[in-house]
């Protein structure tokens, strides 16, 4: 049987192994991934994002707590950007999350990137499938939220959780991370920290600056503390609430826009870029790049010959 | 007189100009960036990088004081990746850099993205190549580490600095942001604070746990108080120690070449996407959204479909 047909049956190696192809970009899994599209669009998918330290993971660990209690199944995508460096997802503090690596209910897949620019958003949306697939009821996605292509993962949830902590800086981190546009909910977490309240406050008044009208959603700030699991019960049902608001508001194609139109573009990219990198067997990318370093070529140019390669190849 | 060709005498308005007409993305501004590349590679690039708040801007600030009492003309990009959100780049503590506006030896510039993923790497490079053609000795590269763009942007730059500062959760940070591998220097930012010798400590076992061979760049750890501008003669010292190393070494070419084929890559994604979303007036994308949605299509034959499209376009 397909690793696609057995995703469909609710088989978690399967996926497992369906994700790992996925990354590895093996052709055969873009295949295994077409045929599973059309059994996509139920679970609901909630990007948790946030500054290096600010308790992303434990706070995910407490909703996936949560979550289980009212006998929803779960689904994680724990994604390492900078891991690109070091060749492969390091855990870290995501170890944490490994108490609930017994139930079957917890699907949890760490997500690193080898490729080029690109491949890891592509591998991201890719899993965000194959949970979907599977059958898992929400979607978590824990991404560090300072890139570019975190924000275009974090653009496709359906839910968006910004995670803050008080302390010095914050109000520049705010101003940095684009809050009020990206986050559906914010959470101020290490509530019990100096601060926690004036950040809360602050906030608040951002956000009526920004004014939304009444139809609007009107992002709440959720105060935390992760490691006591508090606020975990008013973090979920903001979640939910912000759910019935897309529903009832018709917010729900948007999102479901938008993250079609990313992997369109994903699979665009890496289609042209398997293709680069296997031209001649590499080596026309390498000596493209000798053509450029000794001035025969730049990069316009450059671009139009590789394009123009392709439209070749395509001819065939 | 075009634009590059004033670039080539110095003209810092026209060097602004042209980075705004990259960072529109027009055409024209792409062929006079082909005609700078024969001028560029003279300019020693220096990445910044590290977490929001950590003294990335002052840290900055204090070495373009140095190199300009080495009388060192200095070029700043300032990168921020989030401000996708906000639809342009905010000043933030940048505004700090402002005691050198005056100044016609330094040249400061923001660089936030618009479009596609992978605009703001290509945005960065060209801003660098300008920076380089205009004769700027030293071009200071800023940007927020975690995200995939800025590692290929500061994998592109001849010294990176990883910027850190002590406090908890810092050995997690340093896994995260794959620093070792990442860092031909390691800055300890907030020197003052406690902890600041510990985890200088801790990331040089960490060094000698990587074990370079003696051939090898031993990355140095820097303590620094940015805000009192201690540490930055021995912070420049580095730079500079770092760029002999890599010139005796023999070490230029690889740097060079890997941000050539950075650049090629992202010429090549650029063309693409321009197309894309050029094609049929931007209709041709949202009608194959819809397609997706509606289970007509898949992100597979769609990226072949949008391929087969640019093959016929360049056949014409």
């Amino acid at each position: 049987m397909a690793l696609a047909e057995k995703v469909l049956t609710g088989d978690v190696q399967a996926a497992a192994r369906l994700i790992s192809r996925i990354e590895d970009e093996f052709p055969d899994a873009l295949a295994e991934m077409d045929s599973l599209y059309p059994h996509t669009g139920k679970g609901y998918i909630v990007g948790v994002t946030g500054a290096p330290g600010v308790g992303k993971s434990t706070l995910t660990d407490n909703l996936i707590g949560y979550f289980r209690k009212q006998n929803k199944t779960v689904g994680v995508i724990a994604i390492d950007p900078t891991s690109a460096l070091t060749g492969g997802a390091i855990l870290g503090d995501r170890v944490r999350m490994q108490r609930h690596s017994t139930d079957p209910g917890v699907f949890i897949r760490s997500l690193a990137t080898r490729g080029w620019v690109g491949g890891l958003a592509r591998a991201a949306i890719s899993a965000i499938h194959v949970m979907d697939a599977l059958g898992r009821d929400i979607i978590l996605v824990e991404t560090v939220g300072s890139g570019q292509i975190e924000i275009d993962i974090v653009k496709a949830a359906d839910t968006t959780l910004v995670v803050l902590t008080p302390g010095a800086g914050d109000e520049i981190q705010t101003m940095k991370a684009g809050i009020l546009e990206a986050a559906d909910i914010l959470v101020v977490n290490k509530a019990d920290k100096e601060g926690a309240d004036r950040l809360k406050a602050d906030l608040e008044s951002m956000l009526e600056l920004k004014a939304p009208r009444p139809e609007e959603w009107q992002s709440p700030v959720i105060l935390t503390e992760a490691i006591h699991d508090k606020g975990t019960e008013e973090l979920a049902g903001a979640i939910l609430g912000h759910r019935e608001f897309l529903v009832n508001s018709g917010g729900m194609p948007g999102r479901l826009r938008e993250r079609a139109r990313l992997e369109l573009l994903e699979a665009v990219e890496g289609f042209v870029s398997d293709f680069i990198y296997r031209l001649d067997g590499g080596d026309y990318l390498e000596k493209l790049v000798d053509d450029f370093l000794q001035g025969r070529t730049n990069p316009q140019r450059a671009a139009r010959e590789i394009t123009g390669r392709l439209a070749d190849a395509l001819d065939k």
